[in-house]
């Protein structure tokens, strides 16, 4: 297992984790966890709102509409999504099998899977792995991990923060896996994150979807996911602190910050290893009316293959990005307002080519890695960014070539 | 000069057509059109909605305000757009230059310009190649136009239709350009239409934007255009038959018709030439409640750059084609009355993988290379149809490579 690029991920007291290789797409492969969290815990969580969410997603809802989380299942390889009533039963029979190793209540444990869609679950391969996964459970098991629930990622991806609070030291790790970033909505991404700091559930809810808006939103258009999306942030409570019940007292903001900085990393990590990406952009939008006509500027250039193919060249071609502005249907655009950056370079002042451009500045920003697209419009004071990737060979390869 | 897929285009009395090699981007490549229409023709004409409109959209949009238009002047190798007040002053200027050498008005000139945004356009180049343009001038020059716009194209392409109406024979030619395949709405779009039918410029418009309607906006979403498309339909008037001034009368209906077939045949023309396409896709969209969710569900099913990978592997990954159904934002889906076929082949029937499915049936399918994707929504009366191709290796190789 290589952890090439997984920073140091501290361990969150109350949390174990176990994984196991249950041979679901690929013998040896390491394709099952199980988080566990303590007794008591608090579980907030963001899913997909694709129409056809995976059978596991509408377990896991209804678990947790009955039921305080104690254990979330997660396997790789196969998504149990389009898979209609026996998909349900399996996702059920994975959470029966796991409540009776552990000895749990089935609605106690929550189920997630990522991989192919429309297979069916192999539920006997994943109850025989149970035993091991369970007597495995440590909470050093974070790089595990991590690289137990990659699907095309090549790399794992993780983060970790620790503050003081009230002398108390509180740690906030978190795992993620999701790499189709073409169109960032199609990806499937999971991501799981546990902190040991006592918090009401309320507050953790709010906590988790102030973060994902910052983060994961940045990187996939609201309502646009996968079918099989989620992202849990669990609260084992186990640090010797008062409850966080106050999004504005100052232990909250501390843990709030420290959410939000974990799942910005990952949302970048995933961008970062976008299927076939060589490069990293980000998009800056300023001087919008509102922060929806960013947004909608933001991500039809992001989601233009034109665009991305000319990064993936380093071809500083400016006019595939006015062109993307240009379509993405503002009322009333003024173009004669519109600035647009490639990192310090102008490139196109007062809606037209900027006098001082050069063909040559241009190509010195495109050789760059971490490049940043700002598109200013000059008529008003919201503003949006979001990462995105550009377009390779690679997607294509990776992307035709992924059952096969 | 290969005419290789060109079909034979039939000449329309009272239009005449030159081409030249003005050397714009490529030496010695036809990169030069002029078309001439008969004193006292109609045009009607449809334009890109991009804010960011090419230079020469904007001169053409005024001169047809100001006079009915008797030339038509196109080059390849340089849009024009991005260009400001130099590439207005560009545009007026070849206007200029056709009106001297032909001896008409500069109004009665409509500029267009396709290939790369914001380089300044060389005038002076275009100028000189405008005496032998018009010298050349010939009712027979069809395949030579459909050759002289193409940028990224592999083919040319062309289309006629000829009907008999009153014991005359009418005639109704096109000829389009455009390649840019995985999102339409991001290819220069050309299309010239001619007929020798004597129409007002009333109907004519009427017809135009019904052909439109059934055919370029199949590919292309409304707004969703690049900085230059243009689409004209011209009418020389030649044909000794009375003037058509209504849509429902015989002659109408026989010449709308004509002229929807001519544009159905060019938008898939330039479909089957999409960059690095391999597949030919019609995605039917049935039983929606409107014309517009179908349209949505067409789209994003369309757009997704998994599902178009999918179908360059000839991988019948049909979970790819339900997710993006599931994702594309139509309130309150119910994903049990979804039904979805890869040409006979039923692959999801009441929102699960169809139980006689089997991969081998799946498999057969996606080795053809005309395919059609229906999906049946099974909650109203609306349906919508769009076409689109697959996404290759070769899509982004053309792309990444266009300008270098």
């Amino acid at each position: 297992m290589s952890n090439k690029n997984l920073p140091q991920l501290a361990n969150v007291p109350g949390v174990r984790i176990g994984t196991a290789s249950a041979g679901i797409k690929k013998v040896g492969r390491v394709d099952l966890l199980l988080i566990e969290t303590a007794v008591n815990s608090t579980c907030a969580s963001v899913y997909t709102r694709n129409a056809f969410c995976a059978a596991p997603v509408i377990v896991a809802r209804e678990h947790q509409s009955r039921q305080s989380s104690r254990y979330l299942l997660v396997n790789s390889g196969n998504a149990n999504a389009g898979t209609g009533k026996q998909g349900l039963a399996a996702a059920n029979a994975c959470c029966q099998a796991v409540a009776e190793v552990v000895g749990c209540h089935p609605d106690e444990v929550l189920p997630f899977s990522t991989g192919v869609i429309g297979e069916p679950l192999p539920v006997d391969r994943i109850v025989k792995a149970l035993p091991t996964v369970y007597e495995g459970l440590t909470e050093s098991g974070w790089a595990a991990a991590a690289q137990a629930i990659m699907t095309t990622d090549t790399r794992p991806k993780g983060a970790s923060r620790q503050f003081v609070s009230n002398d108390v030291t509180i740690t906030v790790t978190g795992i993620a896996k999701g790499s189709g970033m073409i169109c960032p909505n199609m990806a499937t991404m999971l991501c799981y994150i546990a902190t040991d700091m006592p918090v009401t559930q309320l507050v953790l809810q709010d906590c988790l979807d102030h973060a994902v808006k910052g983060s994961f939103n940045r990187i996939t258009v609201d309502g646009d996911t996968s079918t099989n999306d989620a992202c849990v942030l669990l609260a084992s409570g186990q640090a010797k602190h008062a409850v966080v019940d106050q999004s504005d007292s100052e232990a909250g903001r501390l843990l709030y910050q420290a959410v939000y900085d974990v799942c910005v990393d990952l949302a970048q990590a995933i961008i970062r290893d976008g299927e076939g990406a060589t490069k990293f952009i980000t998009i800056d939008v300023t001087g919008g009316l509102t922060d929806d006509e960013c947004l909608r500027v933001a991500y039809t250039v992001a989601h233009s293959p034109l665009v991305k193919t000319a990064f993936f060249a380093s071809d500083p071609n400016w006019g595939r990005i006015l062109a993307a502005v240009g379509r993405s249907g503002l009322d009333k655009l003024d173009v004669g307002s519109v600035q647009i950056y490639l990192d310090e370079v102008c490139i196109v002042a007062d809606g037209e080519r900027a006098h001082d451009y050069t063909e040559a500045a241009g190509a010195e920003v495109m050789r760059r890695t971490d490049i940043t697209i700002r598109i200013e419009l000059g008529r008003g004071d919201s503003s949006w960014r979001v990462w995105t990737s550009d377009l390779s060979y690679d997607y294509v390869r990776i992307n035709a070539e992924y059952r096969t």
